[in-house]
């Protein structure tokens, strides 16, 4: 087991009616808050409405039109508003792209120059606001963790931020709030959550032998109830245990004594960078063609692990067991409606190899990812995908 | 799945060498340290030079002699050091009873009157000094939890305080220094883990699936590793797999989304204030004792899960599944090399009946726990112990 840090201060309030705790909790810190959400579906729901009583009395200043993959324009705006108010908590609410953007903006409210700086270096993150949040989509983590990935529409680049600073203060997980979600994003929210644990435990295992139970059991929670989810929006037992499964299984605790660089992301952040496709949509197709590239003999123990814990395959080969665990994968994302080609999803060969130079680029692929993939790998798997 | 609040702020530090940061991080609140520790061991295995080498240049003052179910008289003296000595940290280097009684003198130390009036009503607590801590032995997840069980010898109790405020900031847990660990404490240690984890799996579901399969995965890690660590002392995965999972066996992570007391710690408590046998051998002991009286028509359900989940039993009749599970349980300790029976430990049934009343009296036993035991309950299941 590696040696490994572990500091997770995020407040979680999960449950039916949490949002109550806000008023409270956020008055600790101030009384100017910027609330940050995306395309206003919060206003259909009624979460906004909610929020707006709870915090009945508070200054509140809006941002809204946040975008899926959140660009550095929106981060710009947030920060003009922070410091011209004299904001003193962001409160967003909404899923991942909401968060990660309050996060960016956050940090430079504190920083004079632009915020892309920050994306770039993050090591002139000095000071942020405190962040809070209330999820209405569960698949990114990011209102339990300290990273953010914003887009760049300028330079074509998506990139990350990370700091301990950014560690949301306190996040309510509301799971009804997620009863009105889509087919769509529940199908692309639990594949998000599905490959976040699949980055992790898809590495080398040096003893953490806990790690990877508790991954399994993650994984088991997905399968179990992305499907129930999908057919009933308003199983509280699906949407609660789904949400709560995407909390950990990006809080650190599933990389804990593991470690290596992410494989499928760089490559999926690229594709969402070209195209703007759907993060879980994007990774519901490239994982299954990940999986049986870097199939190997050295590779099959683990992947016949997968099979046999999480899908209760059981084979005499252990290579027919790390198929049939790949096969288990892809069928469970066609179960949940999503694409399974690019040539679905309108994207054809015409940008691969431009676009595996920079996943490449941007990325451990070639040195720290679970098997080692140069830009001809990552053009193959495009490919594949087809 | 209950409402749950979750934050967990403590800075784990895990892992060989990690105690070189404790210079950097206990600075930051101050020099003036008090060092506690147990009965000297930490002398004889070089950890006490160690920290004395790391904090070179700190005033540091010693509590040290803190006894196994750590007593209120300890908690007392410590206070006295901290309010003479003007301490701005403690730092605890041992297992749970060192921790548990640095916990209390962290807050005492801001308190008036006697530090025992802060056990029987927590609200009492309104500060409490930092707390770091360097684990020795891996059993109560004290490390990573606000909870501590203090003894009072005069009024034969053995009671919890739990504050928000009692959260170590910083624990280094160097699996190396488990390895001269005697052979009875790895088994007790290992022993208060598992029943840990049991006393948060066996509660009513309320639909926390995840929560269950994250116990399963950590009972494993107990049952695999525990033999392992027993037979090499040295060994670097048996050592490390258990430390964490005596970690997030208690900080409130298996608990997530569940609720209900504790059944066999509060009867285990008793037994220990009485005999002052160690915890993990009482628990032992009760444990399958407590099984078996609580097998039932209505519990069977859950027990027969946990045969098959943990110990991959596997038949067509389901309480044919739970009594084997039970019968695991028990071989496993058996295993361990730890007693089987109350007698074999010196005690008989002389004091069976006012134990019970005690038991009952101070705990949830009767109106919150699995399968609500009642004054007769506990004296039956003590007596299945004989």
């Amino acid at each position: 087991m590696n040696n490994y840090n572990f500091r997770v201060p995020t407040d979680i309030r999960f449950g039916k009616g949490q949002i109550s705790c806000l008023a409270d909790e956020i008055g600790k810190y101030g009384r100017r808050v910027l609330l940050t959400y995306g395309g206003g579906s919060i206003k259909r729901t009624g979460v906004y409405d909610s929020v707006l009583k709870v915090l009945e009395g508070f200054e509140i200043y809006e941002l809204s039109g946040i975008e899926p993959n959140p660009k550095v324009t929106s981060v710009r705006e947030g920060v003009r508003i922070c410091k011209e108010k004299g904001i003193d908590v962001i409160l967003a609410v909404g899923g991942g792209s909401c968060i990660d953007a309050s996060k960016h903006i956050a940090c430079a409210a504190f920083y004079d120059g632009d915020p892309w700086d920050l994306v770039l270096d993050n090591s002139l993150v000095k000071k942020a606001l405190p962040i809070f949040t209330v999820l209405t989509i569960c698949a990114t983590g990011s209102e339990m963790n300290p990273g953010a990935v914003i887009s760049n529409e300028e330079t074509r680049e998506k990139l990350e931020i990370n700091h301990p600073l950014l560690y949301p203060t306190l996040s309510v997980c509301d799971p009804t709030y997620l009863y009105t979600l889509p087919k769509s994003q529940t199908a692309a929210g639990t594949a998000d959550i599905i490959s976040h644990i699949f980055e992790q435990y898809f590495q080398p295992n040096d003893g953490a032998y806990l790690t990877d139970r508790l991954s399994e059991a993650a994984l088991k929670t997905c399968f179990k109830y992305g499907p129930i989810a999908l057919e009933e929006p308003e199983n509280y037992e699906a949407r609660s245990n789904l949400m709560w499964t995407s909390t950990i299984a990006l809080n650190h605790l599933l990389t804990f004594g593991k470690g290596g660089a992410w494989s499928v992301h760089p490559i999926e952040h690229v594709l969402s960078a070209f195209y703007g496709i759907t993060h879980g949509v994007g990774l519901a197709i490239l994982t299954p063609a990940w999986m049986r590239y870097v199939l190997n003999k050295d590779t099959e123990k683990r992947f016949a692990m997968y099979a046999r814990n999480v899908w209760g395959i059981m084979d005499k080969n252990e290579h027919y067991e790390a198929l049939k665990g790949i096969e288990m994968t892809e069928e469970f994302f066609k179960k949940m409606g999503l694409p399974g080609t690019l040539s679905e999803v309108g994207i054809d060969d015409s940008q691969f190899s431009e676009m595996a130079k920079e996943a490449v680029r941007t990325s451990g692929l070639q040195s720290r990812s679970y098997v080692k993939l140069e830009t001809e790998d990552v053009e193959k798997i495009l490919r594949s995908c087809l």
